[in-house]
């Protein structure tokens, strides 16, 4: 698998497991459009290989991600005033809406995504969070919805919001902008484990990459697409298409040796701990 | 905007808050098809004015609301009995129905919506609760879904308890009759914020009031009618409907004073303090 | 009523309440074809009589249910390699798919049911637990998920595991195999109580009985009914739907009996306590 080169992203890979850091730290990792376009990339070639069974996002110099970059707006604005552009372009709409299609791809990764939640998680940072499988984030970390205090709507990461914490605590937190921090995730099931300090951080993370190990990577993966589809197709198809997965899975290389390993008492090859090298 | 006057209802405005005090504090405030009309008036002349950024639902003499009124429904028994009325009509179709509707009305509210909590909120009561944006209650406020134990079911307010708190916590409510307070209504998820007494009650509605005065008035609208329609609409349709929504309100006038404030690090307009009078 | 003999299952009927134990305490009551047959036609039996107002599901010997039986699973893919069908089954997509038929069942019953979790709730155990109206749990009780440990994907179960307890927590638990106890369960909205202890258990089974036996029962169906609908069908036609249940409620045998009854201060008749014998 060839990741290409970034300039806003820092990858490292490890035993099939891929960090993807998210490098602007002189703007709290504010997002912008280049930025976007490059994890887009990344991830989609992350989709097709199967050389990585999780990938992990989290921030450089100690934030996560601020949300979008206001400059980079003012930007779009200029490209709009200044009529670069065709009569049926807005630059504000593509910019939103590629956000939007990064939110999905995300989402719908066959790999197991983990988000590791520190200092700020605004906006698109926030919205980041809502299409993990696993969020892990430090007390300190800050949270919130400050869109509507500037105007404007938390647009593409709005249906992510509401289907992560309900449409209870989505409407409340984006109608009055408050901040709240690590516990409160917690408690709201934005985030699955919330660790005291760092070296608190770097044990949860250790602790469900092991976890992960421990699960067949196909498996995993048919699982995803399967909980993805509840809710929209209907019941009696999902549970067909689930038993079909299901058969497939249990006469396939995974499902033999996963069956065959737990009547055997012993771990399955894929949890095997790496070569040492 | 004129709000006509209301015989079950007291209102209050100050600076783009309206409260709406329920008002048959003798029944506990148990609302009767009156009230229902009355309330829907109201909200339907709120809906459609821009001088009101959000309103406040609660109770006269220390409840909210204890749920339908039953002597209204024997009323209702008797019309239908004395047949004042066409083969086609049932006044207990009519009575629930139009409950359904201002339930539906609430929820949708273009202006943000806040349900302060104290003594009884139940049946009818705990429905509206359940459509409120922000829902601040008193520790020692009393919950529950009696219907069931009347022979009756909890009819129109199911889909918003259901939506509001989930299945399994709805199904279990409703079939059990169970009564509850305020700290369990906080882990249900039901409310966002208690206070150990009316006090703290106060400061909270105070705090949340702040933090929505922040939140342009446009901003919010949006952000509630896109929230609202997650799981109504295909994803791609609601990605590219918010995209649209961002672009429009980011060029419009809250956008531009909303970016131009944070930029220059000062508060925007709509969160200036209102003059003293 | 007659529910016939089982093998697999024990029952206890005690006015109105039916006790189903899962009887296979060898392999902690994991679930074989014929045990998924057996109950399937005792809650079949159960749906159409109006004798029994509430179903508790439990497991004999300390443990609820440690999932599906690998055992047959294997004679499955004995089945399988022997061919003793045509080329157009298939064991493995008959058995899952007949648990998906058994969850739809249980979790559709009029009656309510009650889940008493101790011991091991994996797998299908889990998922069964996801169909209760009440989920009572030992602080104990160990839950989870285990299957992608063994390169299968929870099949049915998925969609009742995200309803239950949300895509959030669903996909963290399932991508992971982490195991978690009692209290967690609460937490995550999985169970409605955790006892303690075994003592504890009981009372808490007692006092949701004594709240069920207050409940019309009919009105109790309805309500199931209708709250399961909820997201199924669009919501105008569910309110009118319920409305239309409402007046038809009111008007018959056990509305009539409840509102007079609550007008007269006393208990319905439905939850006088049963003739002692």
């Amino acid at each position: 698998m060839e990741l290409g080169q970034c300039e806003h992203l820092l990858l490292q890979r490890e035993n099939g497991f891929l960090s993807i850091y998210f490098d602007r730290p002189h703007v709290r990792n504010a997002m912008n459009l280049e930025m976007v376009r490059e994890l887009s990339r990344v991830l989609m070639a992350v989709s097709e290989s199967d050389e990585i069974r999780a990938v992990i996002l989290r921030g450089s110099g100690g934030h996560f991600c601020a949300g979008g970059d206001i400059k980079d707006m003012a930007a779009a604005a200029d490209r709009s005033r200044h009529a670069e552009m065709g009569a049926d372009e807005d630059p504000f709409f593509e910019l939103n809406r590629a956000f939007g299609d990064l939110l999905c791809l995300t989402d719908r990764l066959p790999q197991v995504v983990i988000a590791v939640l520190e200092g700020n998680v605004l906006g698109g940072g926030f919205g980041l969070a809502c299409v993990s499988d696993v969020a892990l984030c430090h007390v300190e970390a800050r949270f919130g919805l400050p869109e509507t205090g500037l105007g404007i709507p938390p647009a593409q990461i709005a249906p992510f919001v509401v289907r992560r914490i309900g449409l209870t605590q989505a409407r409340y937190l984006a109608l009055t902008g408050l901040r709240f921090r690590g516990r409160e995730a917690l408690r709201l099931g934005l985030v699955h484990r919330v660790a005291s300090d760092e070296a608190g951080l770097k044990a949860e993370l250790e602790a469900v990459c092991e976890g992960i190990r421990h699960c067949g990577p196909q498996a995993n993966s048919v699982t995803k697409r399967l909980m993805l589809q509840v809710g929209q197709v209907p019941l009696e198809t999902l549970l067909d298409d689930a038993a079909r997965a299901f058969s497939s899975c249990i006469r396939g290389e995974e499902g033999q040796e996963g069956t065959r390993a737990f009547s055997q008492k012993r771990k399955p090859i894929w949890a095997e701990p790496p070569p040492s090298s």
